[in-house]
């Protein structure tokens, strides 16, 4: 079992940051065979989802019914002002499980890995933690 | 760690397709006895849940809440018209992690296993990874 | 590979309940140094999400906007009344993984781990699953 550390920014309030290539690159680097692995994201405000990453409209697409979803509104109370952040986050998950089988990364054609930025921009981590059999 | 596949084929649009026997089967079939499971699917418009499988009226009421939520809209921009479904992979998830504790698939007495298709009717992959301790 | 189980208490119809410390106690006395663990809920009209436990006002937000996405509705056919309880359920997700390196739990400065409550008051389980390396 190892855990490794990768940093992001974001630049927008929201964004969807597709970070397939980067997790790809550690898995590489650990030489990982056979693994299961756990994306976490320690903030309140973000996430981490798998989606499409062929046509960017789709992320647009998700940015945009999201806000609609879950839009600001006057009765919130936590003063802080991003109470729908904090919803979105909990809503798309802060975690993500991977399968790593025979030294493949185990993700549809469509799929790409994306880092969800709900209240940016800021300097972001995700903890990686790889477990092999 | 042991990594089987599932296909399965979706007759709707949208639906929820119980797998929880089809789950139980693998499971006996490779004789588990304490291990964590992940389902993933490999697809971008479908998910994976947990819910209640006694009254079928939940997952009619829980599909019917979900185009509520996330419904059609002339500002998406995605040229295959299946944004929202995309939107619902997201929200809902497409993994789930199981515990098999002493042989027992702990699963609640209302709970069943669900592939959620949100853009059918569709031929679909569940992956299935077997962590034994 | 262990299993232990934690039994909590709702005290409202929706509320989120902080089980933070509980899972802490339970990850000292089990002398966890490297694992992943899986929090499971079996129930379908509960939750397990990760956020803020700084200002208790994002808890009640959060509560508020569920209920504003997933509001009850006249059409929903489930005899017992409670389908919004059990979309929300899976909206957020019956369960949670954590990483615990070192001996140390990874939670961000401002994450707590929360027990969803959407149709109680009842007495809830949460399965926890600890698969040290």
């Amino acid at each position: 079992m190892k855990t490794v550390e990768l940093s992001i920014r974001s630049r927008n309030r929201c964004e969807m940051v597709d970070i397939t290539d980067e997790i790809k690159n550690i898995l590489c680097k650990q030489k990982i065979n056979d693994a299961v692995i756990t994306l976490f994201t320690p903030h309140t405000t973000a996430a981490i989802t798998i989606n499409e990453n062929a046509d960017p409209d789709v992320t647009t697409d998700m940015l945009y019914g999201l806000a609609k979803l879950a839009p600001q509104d006057p009765h919130y109370k936590h003063a802080e002002g991003n109470s729908a952040a904090h919803i979105k986050s909990s809503l798309i998950g802060i975690s993500e499980t991977l399968i790593v089988d025979g030294g493949h990364l185990l993700l549809g054609t469509w799929q790409g890995i994306y880092f969800c930025e709900f209240d940016g921009p800021r300097t972001r981590r995700i903890i990686i933690n790889l477990s092999e059999s």
